[in-house]
């Protein structure tokens, strides 16, 4: 089968785009665009969703968790699926494309297929995913861990804002939070899961390419920080004589920076709040706290990091007579990309826009449930100045239809040579 | 005259550490110790301060803005006079020697004399001010500049937590707002003034000495300050395309450390505020405010140091790609003490406790107004841990009773051979 036309590429573009503009007029406020979980709004968008997948010769049903699900059959009934995703669901004032985007551009794949009347050997199927955000219940993934079969026990008790939890938000939409283990899929049903995502940075716009392979999806670690040292007057007490811990957490800071630079251009760590205790314009500060980011594609790497950059918090307290705390509230392993799909579309890249570029995924996906169970791999698409969960986030037609003629040469490759079954890791 | 023996000094102690105890119980509330200007408590303060000046033989009056004066006449009626002094105003939930000890203190140093019926060639003076600290109106030195005769036009407007004017509040106490200037003083009545203070720092204690002379009350500048970059996703923008407000904040507050430490062991800088924004653990910051508080004993060293950090942070924003702004919102010259007073000072403390260590005072003193008309000098008292505007506040009352001694001997000393006239700046 030859490579998808341009024009058509071109026109299958314009729909998504159009379509993503659908989409973000179904928001819980007029003002900007905000879909959680489990609301009306997440209802609606299923229902449209659904019927763009229907216009594309797919079977279409909502799973027990609320996840939109299309199967567009292969050659022989029952065949191995290729499973595309991405989710539905938004942070508050949103941008449109984080997320929809790989919802819509995978209608679009199936619809040239579909249009075409072509049949490959594996199945394609679609998933829109309830939640990724984690928006209304503050827990991510709910729905990629529905087709995981990975909900933890204590899921249906969380609550939203209004002490709403996730068993009673199920139920006042018409789901079954007792069938919630119907959702997940066997093993053997799914070959693997490829996923279209905005970048979310600037990599992309950086090296004037309109896409890039995703290697891995970023461990992430998160810590609360304290440096306790001895609050003074600011007038009376010597520089000699301070136990500043503003002064000692800026030293940090700086180790923070300098050491996470060195090591490798894939990893960062951020420090985004800072408190200072007591907090007067005359008081030397007594107390700091802080919070550490660190993200990194791969897991030895990023603890490496990690250790040095808190034994330099402690080594740089005990100089000054200060105290170190640091403790670790959450933890996201990095997902590996599937070697082999990630070589697939480097090949598909290199013909569709002249050279390939690789690079990690700094923020988190649906691919991290899903390469629990099976070989998973990403398409980034450039996005304006890297901005995402933001009105602002935007994307151009003509890398949208680049996209697209990008996922339709991939899924057929892989449809041909699909990736050895296992997960990611 | 012989020097003051050590038993007389100790009892002469023991009573200013009672008195102290006594003036402490005069507060606005039961717990912790609270007294303001203008308040019931403030003019029970006065009355009590006022008793014990009669007793030891001194004329007593309140003057027009509140402050409670005595006088010790000299040899003869209406001799010049050394004007000795501090405050009986409190922060809240304050410390019992801050400010009183100086008062009490001078009333010891007067009944002395007057036990013996000694004259001086010149007339002491004792004052009580009304208002250093400015906790009512968040204006300070009221007392001091009824004397100075510098009370500004708009003080008057000025108004409480509760929306009452100072106007209002003299009106309420039995003093007349149109009266003011009658609190000032000639500058001919006055020779020199004189203040025995709590160091409020730690520089005595590590030295293990109970008195200091104090070469100059520091001047300040403080600022609003604000790097200004660019927020971003935590997980998807490279550290290599970062504008981190934190992270340059970061690197200018050990700039500011290190070039203060290496200028000048009597220069202080505080970063003691800092505001995060947005302040997310996953967002890096864009915009970091925080302050800037320097001090030293000249203006020429602070106006140095100052242009020296301000283009330090001009050349970290620039290096960085962000904006760095800087606005100073108070500013108050440093003073210097009279340097014959001083001279005088150290001989007598190198008598009373064997050395005498000069040092300047890093918080603000109703030594500042007064020095506006006439030369003065401060004698520091150890402050236990440096700690001031705290109940934990303390002294010990060995170095109070040595204290009274070189008090005497100061006061003796200059009432021989007073400074030329003319105020210290």
């Amino acid at each position: 089968m030859a490579a998808m036309e341009a024009r058509t590429a071109a026109s299958a573009g314009a729909r998504v785009m159009a379509r993503c503009d659908e989409l973000a007029a179904i928001s819980e406020s007029a003002e900007g665009l905000t879909r959680v979980y489990l609301s009306a709004e997440h209802l609606r968008a299923n229902a449209l969703v659904g019927e763009w997948m229907q216009a594309a010769g797919m079977r279409v049903w909502q799973d027990a968790v609320g996840n939109i699900c299309g199967r567009y059959e292969g050659q022989r009934a029952g065949a191995q699926a290729l499973l595309l995703g991405s989710h539905l669901d938004t942070v508050r004032n949103a941008g449109r494309y984080d997320g929809m985007l790989g919802v819509v551009a995978a209608i679009e794949t199936v619809q040239y297929f579909h249009d075409r009347g072509t049949r490959l050997p594996l199945a394609i199927e679609i998933v829109g995913f309830a939640d990724e955000e984690g928006t209304r219940f503050g827990i991510t993934l709910l729905g990629s861990r529905g087709l995981t079969g990975s909900w933890p026990q204590g899921w249906l008790d969380q609550v939203d804002a209004n002490d709403v939890s996730v068993a009673q938000a199920m139920a006042a939409v018409g789901l079954d939070a007792g069938d919630i283990a119907s959702a997940a899929r066997n093993a053997d049903d799914v070959a693997a899961y490829l996923e279209l995502h905005i970048e979310q940075g600037p990599c992309l716009e950086r090296e004037a390419l309109a896409l890039g392979v995703v290697t891995a999806i970023n461990g992430a670690r998160r810590l609360n920080c304290r440096f306790v040292g001895m609050a003074g007057h600011a007038g009376t007490v010597p520089m000699s004589h301070r136990q500043d811990a503003l002064a000692a957490a800026a030293q940090w800071m700086v180790y923070v920076e300098a050491q996470t630079r060195r090591r490798d251009p894939q990893l960062v760590a951020t420090v985004g709040t800072l408190q200072c205790h007591p907090g007067a314009v005359n008081v030397i500060p007594g107390e700091v706290a802080l919070t550490l980011d660190v993200r990194g594609p791969e897991d030895q790497m990023l603890a490496s990091l990690l250790a040095d950059l808190l034994s330099g918090g402690e080594a740089i307290a005990r100089q000054r007579g200060l105290q170190f705390h640091a403790s670790q509230y959450y933890g996201i392993p990095a997902t590996r990309c599937d070697e082999s799909m990630q070589a697939c579309l480097a090949q598909v890249l290199t013909e569709v826009q002249g050279r390939s570029l690789a690079l990690p995924s700094g923020a988190g996906h649906d691919a991290i449930a899903m390469a629990e169970r099976w070989p998973v791999g990403m398409l980034f698409v450039r996005c304006a100045g890297g901005v995402s969960h933001h009105p602002a986030e935007a994307v151009e037609v003509g890398d949208v239809a680049l996209a697209i003629q990008a996922y339709v040469a991939w899924v057929q490759a892989l449809a041909e040579r699909p990736p050895l079954a296992g997960p990611a890791r």
